[in-house]
């Protein structure tokens, strides 16, 4: 076994994981009782569930700095929650605020996620990488994690951290 | 048609460039009616030109901070122009402040472009990648550009931005 | 010879390292007269050496802010330093404070290091390469590089950051 | 009527505050069943109400970054409160951390509360009221004030803030 | 002559100033060629001129980043201009954000500015002095001085900075 | 006896300070063997001297950050210094580095202290008071103090700091 994979085996067997879905317009859809659809929040649930974590909850908040940090500190103060998982609100237009409302949150930025992030973005879809903003880090013991809104980014950055999740949460809490 | 080719084909049609170098010693050899060379400047406009995008401007400015933000200011205060290009400035040399200047004035960074921008350095001129300081972002809804002042990081970096401009310029002012 | 050749080719021949090793366990093994061994410091050593470099001091401090600090600004004021390798404490646990003790104290940071050290780091051990927090930068004209704490780590960022080192100072002295 | 007076009079009639004492000593004696004390809450709440405002809720947390962030988040999203009073944990113990838990979260810092501030605990203890960190400024449209956790500073604070409370509250919601 | 006064009568015996007035209400009346009164400005006028100093020019920009941003970039790069003095923008209103544009502009701030003008606004308005942010600092050699928009307050800052202006001017160009 | 005065009476009864001049002039002097009179250091030790409290070194650094932060290193590691007084370097001219060199090194500032400084500046020296940055905060359980290089403003700075300096040193090290 290399060093790494001895440090990840010593991580919590059992990970609980929470996902926030960003999104103003399935926001208002939901408040005004209509059908919406939340395909990248989907694929998270089903991609953390088949790689043997439980998902314990689940919410959908508007582009609003005061509504993510909010939720954010909500699940930061859970005992049953170690991970969150944000989707949505990571491009560059004026309304995408959820970089700018989680990163002054964490303790410690996992620099190294945004870039292999962007590596294995570059080679699904070459230079539109570029425009993929996402973040991990820790606070309060727990790993934050957020991601683009599309199912195919959300599978990518899950990709990355889903392996390594408990190695860092073990970290986190040393 | 993938997602993000859709969205890029959703961005303005023409767009207008404008390229500013950045280096004392040309500015110093043009202030005093000298002969200069501007390879870098040259590289930029003909790529740009061969992409099928206007250039509405050209700038020769020294290595100086005020110079850098007041050339800035100028051009996104201009509604003819939708992309900034700066070369040059951006080494490690205390002399080198392009990236000093016009960090700070970004509305948003596209932390990806500096990734792919090394990744495709890296893959170019191995190690030497590391001293590659370079930087996208927008800012009042235009794309700012700051490059190395060497025609192969020009065309590397223009490689990379150029495919993207329009969707980014169409995210930025949404 | 391409660009990149020829200035790396102008810088000074001579390089003199000093190597510190980042680890509360080792700093009190030592301090208690006990044996201790210290892999990482002694890979970079065996590494600076066979590149041509000199050794000219190694010291051994504490997961601790100021101490870190303060062998920096130690290094920093020595006119027989011209690179300070500083290895361990870049972890996610509160305990790795190597990065924050250091980023403020440089004048520039060499960002593409970050970037080809994960690259690297992805090839070799996957998707694990996101917790190595890793840095480069100048201050004072003298090249100071920031690495974790395994001799696989060490021996991935010194075989980016060896060859460069020349160029690097000699653009950090001009 | 003075321009100050004028705005003054057109904020809201009736505000709606939130009083959070920062202590772990009280935190832990009321989470295991003790008595406790709570002077500076207590003052608090008294002068509000003197003044002719509603105080509609009352906190008590740890001298935690996580937990003083989480109740100022709770309160930023309650549609039934305008102003946040803390008071406790401002002083320079490493222990001490609602400063720098607040601050961030902070939409703009009203940066003359600190001077008035300062210049009233001059008057009334001399130079000790240079270890008297304060804080106030608005986020969401509400107004969150800091104040050190004694008795006599509530009430200096409060002396200051009560009667520009709802000018700018309007202001903050303009 | 004590050592302040001293200094003060090395600096430069003429000094040109600058007044941009920021107010959207104003600018957009100016647009549509209404009439407008801009008290603040002309007071700040009036002021500079009764000090013995001139008023080179004077501007009228919106509450907008990069109209206010872009102002001052021409004027630092202008060397026909000393001083230049902002009146508006400076409340704790969303749309208040000429400090926000400016002090990342400023090479050094002048901290005791604030200091002083909120004394003097306190033993002049009470309590509403918390309100007033403003702010002073040099760039390029310049001063740069931001004043709230009311006429009061264009009196209480220039009662402070112009009899400082020479040699604050002299030590910024030393 | 008032709080205030309790806490003060709680601080260690015997306090070392080292005094640090600031001052390329000075400093040159030094070096080349010329006599040089530093009033402002010699103005601090006999009123440090005069308060009861020990100084037990001196030192003389140029107007240069890595000098600067240098000295603070050294004196933050010692165990026989409890508090670090600077003069000199806090003006407004591009040499005047000390405030920029020692802020980033502070764990918490004293906001207060700056108030203060300038309040009692004002009241000795009018609107010149606007020019004099100084700055008290605590690091490593230590008092540094950065005070400007002229003998009233030491005399003005000292007189804040000396009779806090024991209570300040108690609830840095809690
Ligand atoms: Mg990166
Ligand atoms: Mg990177
Ligand atoms: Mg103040
Ligand atoms: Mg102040």
């Amino acid at each position: 076994m290399k060093p790494h994979e001895e440090h990840r085996s010593r991580g919590p067997r059992e990970l609980s994981f929470w996902v926030v879905t960003v999104s103003t317009s399935r926001y208002e859809a939901m408040a005004s009782g209509k059908n919406y659809a939340d395909e990248s929040g989907d694929r998270a649930v089903a991609l953390i569930s088949q790689a043997g974590y439980k998902v314990v909850g689940r919410s959908l908040v508007k582009d609003d700095v005061v509504m993510i940090r909010g939720i954010l500190m909500d699940l930061l103060r859970r005992p049953d929650v170690d991970v969150v998982v944000f989707t949505g609100g990571t491009g560059v237009a004026r309304t995408d605020v959820t970089v700018e409302a989680v990163r002054p949150l964490l303790e410690k930025e996992l620099e190294g996620f945004g870039d292999v992030f962007r590596l294995r973005s570059y080679q699904e879809v070459g230079t539109a990488a570029i425009m993929s903003r996402a973040l991990a880090g820790v606070s309060n013991g727990k790993l934050v994690v957020v991601l683009p809104g599309s199912p195919n980014a959300v599978e990518t950055g899950l990709g990355i951290i889903l392996p390594e999740a408990p190695h860092i949460i073990y970290l986190a809490r040393s």
